[in-house]
């Protein structure tokens, strides 16, 4: 296998894009990725997108893309892995390119959620679930993660407050981030009045509903020294799956195939937890990320809760996770943003963050997961 | 890249499998396919399916899958590019085992059409149009390819009869597949006289709604000589897009992605159309396997109705074209359609199709395409 890096990112703000359309919402920062890369051709094109079926009654996705994007007729892919449909692109993209098959691949991630309904997209995000075994019977995301919370909360003694705090933790940081849908800091006392979503988990403990999407572009290393740009390899790439029923799991607060596909990924980059500068995870609930930091090892078991309260998770902390703003601030077009997280990975390992740079940063991580962790992508990024 | 073979293929009677579900009619062929290669494990899954969301209100589908077959942890991949998502699976597949990433690889496709009422299935099945160009307006796909076939009609005097025969022939075939949803022939007075859906378009014309999924497993090469199976290797691979709205193209009875992705294919395998021994084509409306077998270089431009009507594709032909009964009488479950062809053509070129077998078959292709040819992949085999 030949060795892949990024040569180019794009991303314009998210939001509630009520005046785009679904291809041009993904056209415009895949034009920002190619410029950025220098190339105004590709081999191929891969889009990850949950459900532009339900969100926008649109599939062939990817053709129209590349269409619309003047590049066809490119192969052109679309891929699902529900939210972590944009590192799955990625994941194919990285292959494409280390086969040999193509040299150049755009890999974009797009969803627009907001043409429909509350009911609709609480719909459409449910069939990230098991839909005949979990949905049908009434349950919905924030209840399915209200069960992972509580059952932390009851064996770790995981607090409201270490909860709240990550929304805090993120949204100080999703603040320094122009294009975040929700640029603002909030205060644990805030989250902690905000209104009851599923309990234990209100609605500042919920990544919001977001329309927006995001691109990179791959190419072997040689290639990317030829271009003379800055040179992000991908160094490991792990993936697993797991039920997607929460009721098919040995212990739901745990998420083990987030552990697996970080096990994989470190051992491929030769890295361990302790290695890693920065990372951004997928914080769709609060409880999200605090499992994950134990999956991924930044924290041990049942201690992600104190890790975020003592900063270890925040901007100068040990381990600096969601630097961009997470899920949670940045907001969450649920195809877009595996993606997304690669292009804030990117930027810190060059070193073009601005506000939210971790200093020093060469060694990056990105973790993107689908519905409530039934399958889970870990990239890990090294710049030269 | 490494060479790869199909050490494995499964497929199970198609229909209206009402007392099914989803990841029922899955599982059956996908254990038949790992009982036919001799492996009880694989490396990763790949899935295509172009809208389980909006056919059964389920995305996330291949952790699903992974899960129910009693593979997981395993990676899971679903891909989609409409009609043509089987065959971009086997694309994604062949990629993953060449560039030496995994060794076993899963390749399913899967769709259950049955559960939504008439309207909701030709919505779903228009999201593989361009929503907002074209069904927006009224149009549905049996309307999209009258508009092809009229264009056919007019400019090469292709003839009423000439669209009947393709599925005269394609009957005549699938009444020899016992796993065939319509397994019965039909003369061309009976499609001359079926129900218009869309002038010229007859129903007899169209290929049904189907329930159904097949599956293949792939393997290096290497292995598969070890594994002491039949090697039926990929040797061509071509996959190209075109406008999905029909009034982007230039000229509509011209299939010009089916043109682009058979020359790759021919070019990767250092095969001509004269090469071929029979074909396996997306016959999802009768014209379109007449301006397929154009595109393909079976037969000259505008030459497509002529050869139908003399034979040159039926079994015992120049080049038997659809020996499985095609879309048309096979059925069409419009994800599992892809994976199905390489089913027949493996069959084929192994020897097990019983009544229908092209005698000496040792060179294969398998043509899929998305929507009115906004996509499409082309794969050659060959059995040494």
């Amino acid at each position: 296998m030949r060795d892949v890096a990024v040569i180019g990112v794009g991303m314009t703000p998210w939001g509630e894009l009520w005046e785009k359309s679904l291809r041009t919402i993904f056209v415009e920062p895949a034009l920002l990725a190619l410029q950025d890369a220098g190339v105004d051709k590709v081999d191929s094109l891969i889009v990850g997108s949950m459900s532009s079926g339900l969100f926008v009654g649109q599939e062939h996705l990817a053709s129209l893309l590349a269409d619309y994007l003047g590049h066809g007729p490119i192969p052109a892919a679309r891929v699902e892995s529900a939210c972590a449909s944009g590192a799955l692109a990625l994941k194919m993209g990285f292959i494409e390119v280390a086969s040999g098959l193509s040299d150049i691949v755009l890999v974009g991630g797009v969803e627009k959620m907001t043409d429909v309904n509350g009911n609709e997209a609480t719909y459409a995000l449910g069939t990230a679930a098991d839909q005949e075994y979990e949905c049908f019977h009434g349950i919905t995301f924030p209840g399915l993660y209200s069960l992972i919370a509580r059952a932390h909360m009851e064996r770790y003694g995981t607090t409201r407050e270490q909860l709240a705090m990550v929304a805090v933790k993120n949204h100080a940081n999703g603040a320094k981030n122009p294009l975040a849908q929700y640029p603002f800091p909030v205060t644990v006392d805030a989250v902690l009045k905000s209104v009851l979503v599923a309990d234990p988990l209100r609605v500042l403990d919920c990544s919001p509903i977001t329309d927006g999407a995001a691109a990179v572009v791959l190419a072997p290393v040689e290639t990317a020294k030829k271009l003379k740009k800055p040179v992000v390899k991908i160094t490991g790439l792990g993936h697993a799956t797991d039920t997607i029923a929460l009721s098919g799991r040995k212990d739901i607060a745990w998420l083990e195939a987030v552990h697996l596909a970080g096990k994989q990924a470190y051992k491929m980059a030769g890295r361990k937890p302790q290695d890693i500068h920065l990372a951004e995870v997928h914080d769709c609930f609060t409880i999200a990320e605090i499992c994950i930091t134990e999956a991924l090892g930044f924290a041990d078991k049942g201690q992600g809760g104190p890790a975020v309260d003592r900063g270890l998770t925040a901007l100068g902390g040990k381990i600096p996770v969601n630097p961009s703003g997470g899920l949670k601030s940045k907001g969450h077009p649920v195809g877009a943003t595996g993606v997304a997280q690669v292009v804030e990975v990117v930027k810190q390992l060059r070193g073009e963050a601005g506000e939210r740079q971790v200093k020093g940063a060469r060694v990056g991580l990105a973790q993107n997961m689908g519905g409530s962790g039934g399958s889970c992508l870990v990239h890990i990024f090294e710049s030269e």
